[in-house]
């Protein structure tokens, strides 16, 4: 996920590493732009991840509940987590389902890739539509404590317009799914 | 955007800043986790953003394309920009399509706001429907060069599933304004 900073767009003057950590690095770069001018960009280096929309029998949709640290907020979101090193992304996403939500797919759809936050940030994060779920459990990572939360399908543009949804991926797939399922935003 | 760290579930134990940048700060913390566990929380501490959706009338969508050193690559995404210290997000948003699009919006209404990545990042976006579009033009900033660009409402569902939009908040903006429409994907 490291650009190599040799696009004829903005071209890197220099580098310096400033930080080299567990789930992200930070890097500064002298880049000159294409007007000949130079600026500093500061990047994020984090791995790809996966998030999973997962549709059980019956219009649900299955998400999980979790503290996240870094916004200080109980969150609901997608099954989502880290692609690790060599790991396919398909598996990845089986993985986390049978972590985070206590089901595997029969049916696993690629619907998106995207970059969380481009303008800093190397990730990128690939998204699933999964269907057909039956029950395959295993363990949580140990510094995550996550719970399920059921939301039927027709109840979420009413807490999408609340505000139910507070991070990108989990808004952006849910827009997708009620755009397929024919179900207007009510914000 | 900084968190207190002073919540039930997670304790701030130690921490400890890394970086101190233009566009984001580093802070690596020591929790304590609700089960007694320690763990470590890399935070990138990064302002809020705010992203238009900007419709014009007949139907287009104005996009900006731009060259993200982050991650490489050009992008077409939503008209965005950072809310500067003290800034009404409303009065960012005016200001970046008037930066960015060379117009300004008669009626301009947040649909959505949402963390980019809340593992690891405190970036907030607000998002935003604009319509009733008419020209009015600010300087761009320095070191950003965009152009614009227009997409016609009908080609958003295939140019998504192509895999066009390319960053999280343009993928949301647009599946929500999928779903106003009425419009089905096509992935």
């Amino acid at each position: 996920m490291v650009t190599n900073g040799t696009t004829d767009s903005e071209r890197c003057v220099s580098s310096r590493r400033v930080y080299e950590g567990r789930i992200l690095n930070l890097r500064v770069d002298e880049v000159a732009l294409a007007n000949g001018r130079a600026a500093k960009r500061e990047v994020v280096e984090h791995a790809a991840a996966v998030g999973v929309l997962a549709l059980a029998d019956g219009g649900r949709v299955l998400l999980v509940r979790q503290y996240r640290y870094a916004v200080g907020e109980e969150t609901l979101e997608i099954c989502a987590g880290l692609v690790e090193e060599g790991e396919d992304p398909r598996e990845a996403a089986v993985r986390e389902m049978q972590e985070e939500l206590g089901v595997r797919p029969e049916r696993l759809r690629e619907i998106g890739r995207f970059f969380a936050s481009p303008g800093f940030c190397t990730e990128l994060l690939i998204l699933f539509l999964a269907e057909g779920l039956t029950p395959s459990r295993l363990p949580q990572d140990e510094d995550e404590d996550v719970s399920v939360a059921e939301i039927p399908l027709e109840d979420i543009p009413i807490r999408m317009a609340e505000g139910a949804f507070r991070d990108s991926k989990t808004y952006a797939a849910l827009a997708w799914l009620m755009a397929r399922e024919g179900l207007r935003p009510q914000s």
